[in-house]
């Protein structure tokens, strides 16, 4: 960053802002964030958020669903407006980059072009969506509130891990959930929505690139497979004889893992995140296991062709072996491509700028990926450190966030333009 | 079964005998038995057996330990006696038959043979042992103390799942811990042991044959093994870039099953009964996983083979993938193979009555293994339907256990001969 250039002008200021925001926290103890949306300390976090937006020269409103939104408006009201930003609710003993970042980063983003004297032909907003993380179940309830794809039906069915609803936490919050349809963003209002996150992976840190600028965006196909076999004395029952649940689950994720790593797209990836072997003895040969696999790629036709070769492997296996096997669909969400002229605004802001940038897809899902539904969108990534994410140890380096933020300054002056 | 035959004295007494005895139950709304050693419903099953034992003529005591020894005097007092018996404890919702089997079979076998009016030379005794299941972590205490293999110490630091040491056990049942040294058998005054169980496994159901003729039994090699690699975002981490410690234990297990499955030996078992993959979560590739291996033979060598060459192939497969493996022992018994005159008197029997039967070894461990150290010892196994035993299921033929208990009786006429 050069002397001179906008971005100086509010140098360390969003360094200081994360550590502000990471301050609203209910379970400090953890050593990592635990803000959860509609809690106490998001509200209160909504509070030092709206007054950032504020400063920033912003008009700022919440909608009836918790979104908050900060408007600067343009020369031509009659234009379709820019969307910037991101969430900043987190898991449980999180870190603090994931989403704040997007959300503050796009604050100091437009702070920088207003301190550049800017005068946008479009209307540029910046958005922290309600919800993105799947406290209730299901991931970006905020943007899904935005482009119309939840029901008033969702908010009572969807529960916390606690038992309570959403709509119970909305009114807690003091929103109607009534007015549900109120927090719907209006057709054609929006003609562009940019989200800068943290990458969550290592491809970028690996590089040795500060800025991701994403062409796609994976979603999650997943399935949850069940062996059954028959849980016998685990000395007295010869190779032979056995029905070992455990065992073909082994065979089943070996080649689970050669499915992904060689798969059409070259872009697939797997995961057995959760398995569970019963009963759990030493002694007692598993009778059954139950695995939650989550197949991601941003190509759905080879999404799909990896999770049926996976099932059809798995039922050959299980057939060998004397198994039962089940399976039932946890979640099928479509993947999205970024927007062309967005994806290139992006790469000009790079090239504006002097920064170099690698071209990727993002393997985890976003605020983004919802919006794709209603209007182009676009994403701008910064390193993880070791790649690590929805952990105390999540880290991105201040010098490339700040990178991060130039690019997207830039890239919503040329979008705004 | 022949009428006149001795046996058929006491048709359809051991089933009801077994019936009795499982109604000491300390729950029975599981559906299962639960009678754990020295716990009231055990204790109030220790005199019933004493009952039969006395009803059986067996002069009866209990030693120290809460052994349970009933007596038949031989008509030769200088020479070394025979001993039968097993063990009338049960895990957790267990079934009727593991260990009363061998106690009440073997009261049974007693009495047909004075029915017959046998006078033996030797004289015989009738044995349960307290504790074959491992109620305070380690198996066949009961025969351990027998043999002097326990410690003071040992029942201080032995504690069950509520922290009750075993010698704080022993005290709630009446027996005094310091006296452990006089619950070990006089050297030389046994000179044969016979423990008549059932198989736990399907090798005799699968090849239509009521009676096994044990020639070893095998005993485990547990290893608890440890893989550590990065707890990253399922999503945003690529295949290449992957540390999944599940990924690499599934190869782990794929490898120990074909290492079982192809020993030296033909004979070796292997299994994963407890695995743990954490986090947990559907989004997160696993961190670190841990796995219980149970490794048995009755050849020690060649399991110690089997588990050196999966130890090596998981290092291989650690380094690999760039996981830290870490393992440590959990327990390491030694096999130990039948009595050669032994097993010959229960071959001699089956051939004397007729009945059909199958040299094997047994993959469990039993309080034979420990007995082994101080005497000759043999078994006798009759089916387990589906091979399933340590669940409410296990179930063995009338008919079956009728022929395992003439075989013994037969046996043990031929050994006190």
């Amino acid at each position: 960053m050069t002397a001179g250039h906008p971005a100086a002008v509010g140098e360390g200021r969003l360094d200081r802002w994360l550590e502000q925001l990471a301050s609203f926290n209910a379970d400090a103890a953890s050593g990592g964030v635990t803000r959860e949306v509609y809690g106490p300390e998001y509200r209160a976090a909504c509070g030092y958020v709206a007054g950032l937006m504020e400063e920033a020269g912003l008009d700022v409103r919440e909608d009836s669903f918790g979104n908050l939104y900060g408007s600067w408006e343009g020369s031509d009201p009659d234009a379709s407006r820019v969307l910037t930003g991101s969430h900043f609710d987190t898991t449980l003993n999180a870190g603090k980059y994931d989403g704040s970042l997007g959300v503050l980063g796009a604050i100091d983003a437009v702070s920088r072009l207003r301190a550049a004297n800017l005068a946008p032909r479009r209307g540029i907003d910046v958005v922290a969506f309600a919800g993105e993380e799947p406290r209730f179940g299901l991931g970006c309830i905020g943007s899904r509130a935005a482009v119309g794809e939840l029901t008033r039906e969702d908010l009572d069915r969807l529960c916390d891990r606690n038992g309570v609803s959403l709509a119970s936490a909305l009114r807690g919050a003091g929103l109607d959930p009534d007015r549900l349809a109120e927090a719907e963003l209006e057709a054609g209002r929006h003609g562009a929505f940019v989200e800068l996150h943290i990458e969550q992976g290592a491809t970028l840190e690996t590089a040795g690139v500060a800025v991701g600028v994403v062409t796609h965006i994976a979603a999650p196909h997943d399935v949850r497979v069940t062996l059954c076999g028959a849980a016998m004395h685990a000395g007295a029952t010869p190779m032979r004889l056995r029905h070992d649940a455990l065992a073909g689950a082994a065979e089943a994720m070996v080649e689970l893992e050669r499915l992904a790593a060689t798969s059409a797209s070259g872009t697939t990836v797997a995961t057995v995140g959760v398995l569970r072997a019963r009963p759990g003895a030493i002694n007692v040969i598993p009778g059954e296991v139950e695995m939650d696999v989550d197949v991601r790629d941003s190509d759905e036709a080879v999404r799909t062709q990896v999770v049926e070769d996976f099932l059809a492997e798995t039922a050959a296996i299980a057939a060998r072996r004397g198994l039962a096997l089940a399976h039932e669909l946890i979640a099928r969400h479509a993947p999205a491509a970024c927007d062309p002229p967005i994806v290139d605004a992006a790469r000009r802001a790079c090239a504006d700028l002097g920064i170099e940038y690698l071209e990727l897809a993002s393997g985890a899902y976003h605020d983004a990926m919802v919006l794709s539904s209603r209007m182009p969108m676009g994403m701008i990534f910064v390193p993880s450190a070791g790649g690590i994410s929805h952990s105390p140890l999540e880290y991105t380096d201040p010098g490339d966030m700040s990178r991060g933020v130039a690019v997207l300054a830039r890239a919503l002056a040329h979008l705004a333009a």
